[in-house]
């Protein structure tokens, strides 16, 4: 049992998970599945884009000396040679005084160096044959998309780590990506513990509450881009206990357990541990809440002992296990996006330890504000449904006032 | 044909498709699958939280009235006359003298008014029965969780059009949702037209481009909370897309269709729109990009015609489509979130139009500040995938500059 525990600095226990974290693997996904996943390597386009020389309106392809000194009062009168819809070529060079008419998105003819908008010209035949009046000068390349603008063949348009969103998915889809290689999402284990627990759908019982921590651990599992696999209770007896965690090692990336790290007397992990020879790398960290926080490797693989305490388990994760998964999808941002914000309201109590308050934080008139999410006793539960960001109180230091500059840990970006 | 086009304002289009919002219905979903749904009901607590006073700490649950005057040098001395682990429930009731070992998440017993924490003890047998020095004086209710003190019984404690995070699931959990009642997603088809588009996995050919507005507009509804059904590209002649196009109606809840809407001589939906006998709530709105958004309906059905340009398809979808999927969800906020920040760049180019640019925004500083998100001609697919918010320029303003104040649009939040 371990029963004396020396509480370590939060940093210096993130720096011990960092020194494990493990880089996943790749694997291909339809396109259509690949929104919100993260990209595994970086994409560079194969091909310029747009791809040709383009018409950004409707109107008529030229050659721009043609028009020199054409206005509403003196047009120039071009032959309309041809008509070519997006998707269509003309393939004959143009050549003097010649137009033809073009589609936005369609390529630029050979001979053509401009484009006419439609709204200058006038369409007229005369014998049989197309004629366009040109009122107004167009410059040479004057409304032209160029090949390449947008991107240049050989250009890294994408790095590896970033979130797939909208925007990716168009890129991918006009690079023919039509599977897309993204990072492998962690298969991660839970296990509950404790006897005061019932399963969500029994009806109460004195003295026993629902489970909720492990419900909530898959939701932030899946919100951090894991796959939770919920492998249910711990029973009591240490023997079957150590064979089910042993099991379920086998089948998970990693394994989170929620409460019976404390050192009551009805606590097995710590003896679980002990039993697995795994190497315990924190058993207590100065925060709160989460001290009892306890991570160690066993079999090459984390285990995390998170709090039965529904807010220190929801931080014990944000804070420990949640960097590890981001390292393992290989994403850009390691752990929780952080930032200043000013404290809309006043927090009296002084902080011999580091905490991390449930907060909502909010943009306004160009500024970061935050404010409390909701009663802070570490086991409100309620507090947890309103919060937006955790807001971090540094150890040592006394109250602080409306007004003031805090360091908040913004959830679920 | 509809040539003529009377371009109306940005927020009158909005407040058009407003008149048609519908309310979509409601599902029950597994917990382990309600994670980012939408909550189609309050929540009220059937039960108080905690629903029993209990123990935050592992220690003794005593009378405080017996701890009177204890302290290290003259311990208070009870007998233990029990043991109990969270979720055991010890029945005799206390009586003078008498402590009861307890341990973190148990139910307090009756006669018991407050708890002496393990390190303010010393535990001690005399004569093979068990005793406890309290070492300090306790006050009554001391050391007690109060039931109802997280939440009451009664009490609203989830709102209708909450999204589900992490911490909504917990007090599901709790209270015993093993199924959750959901805003069911609404169905939204996709077709895509140009006679320029390939298909992803197809290889580039003169003049044409492969088609990524469908699949960049798809994963715009997931993100939204719809689904996406893409039904492919509309062929060129007019009978066939009117039957398809009215074919798909009857499956989807929306349509989305992209490109075609232009007055360009291959643009063939407005004569669709004719002959479906739509009604045309809009087909042009002054704003750049995506001037040539139609939104129609037929049958009931909302119709959104986007631009073929993925800009503009972007934004239009942005600014009339989600908004409409928000409502029929139920969602508290309707449309993207606006706040205002601080330009960290100069937008020179003049505004005769309102304007909708891709930006990046970020917190720094206390502050809210937005660049822009890459080059911004409306056919610059690549700054869309960095952009986390638009920036909206109103019409009839001249230039912008760096430390201006604008007003920006959220995405995906």
């Amino acid at each position: 049992m371990l029963n004396e525990r020396n509480p370590i600095p939060v940093q210096e226990a993130i720096a011990k998970v960092r020194s494990c974290y493990q880089t996943g693997q790749t694997e291909w996904v339809p396109l259509t599945e690949a929104a919100s996943r993260i990209l595994a390597i970086d994409i560079t386009a194969d091909h310029h884009v747009p791809p040709f020389d383009r018409s950004p309106y409707d109107g008529y392809a030229i050659r721009s000396v043609d028009t020199t000194g054409a206005s509403t009062d003196q047009p120039q009168q071009l032959e309309v040679v041809g008509h070519i819809g997006a998707g269509s070529v003309y393939t004959e060079p143009l050549t003097d005084q010649q137009a033809v008419r073009i589609m936005t998105g369609a390529a630029i003819p050979e001979g053509a160096d401009a484009v006419v908008m439609l709204e200058d010209t006038t369409a007229l035949e005369i014998e049989g044959k197309s004629y366009v009046n040109v009122m107004k000068t167009i410059a040479h390349q004057q409304n032209v998309s160029f090949k390449g603008e947008d991107v240049r063949q050989g250009e890294v348009i994408m790095k590896k780590g970033t979130e797939i969103n909208p925007g990716v998915i168009a890129l991918l889809a006009t690079f023919g990506y039509a599977s897309v290689p993204v990072a492998k999402k962690p298969v991660v284990g839970v296990i509950a513990t404790g006897s005061e627990l019932l399963e969500v759908s029994d009806p109460l019982e004195p003295g026993k509450i629902r489970n909720s921590n492990a419900y909530m651990v898959m939701a932030q599992l899946e919100r951090a881009g894991a796959i939770p696999h919920y492998y249910g209770q711990l029973a009591d007896d240490l023997e079957s206990s150590i064979e089910k965690i042993s099991a379920v090692l086998e089948e998970v990336d990693f394994l989170i357990t929620t409460g019976g790290v404390s050192v009551g007397d009805f606590d097995l992990l710590p003896e679980i541990y002990q039993a697995l020879e795994a190497d315990v790398l924190f058993n207590k960290v100065a925060m709160r809440p989460g001290s009892v926080t306890t991570v160690s490797t066993t079999a090459n693989k984390l285990l995390f002992g998170l709090s039965g305490n529904p807010s220190a388990c929801y931080v014990g994760f944000e804070l420990f296990t949640r960097p590890l998964i981001d390292h393992y999808l290989g994403k850009v941002q390691i752990g929780l996006y952080r930032t200043e914000a000013l404290l809309d309201a006043d927090i009296p109590k002084a902080n011999p330890f580091s905490r991390f308050i449930r907060g909502y934080y909010y943009l306004q008139d160009q500024t970061v504000f935050v404010q409390l999410a909701g009663k802070d006793k570490s086991n409100m539960v309620h507090s947890l449904a309103n919060a937006n960001c955790l807001i971090e109180l540094p150890g040592g230091t006394a109250g602080f006032n409306k007004g003031d500059r805090v360091l908040i840990h913004r959830l679920g970006e």
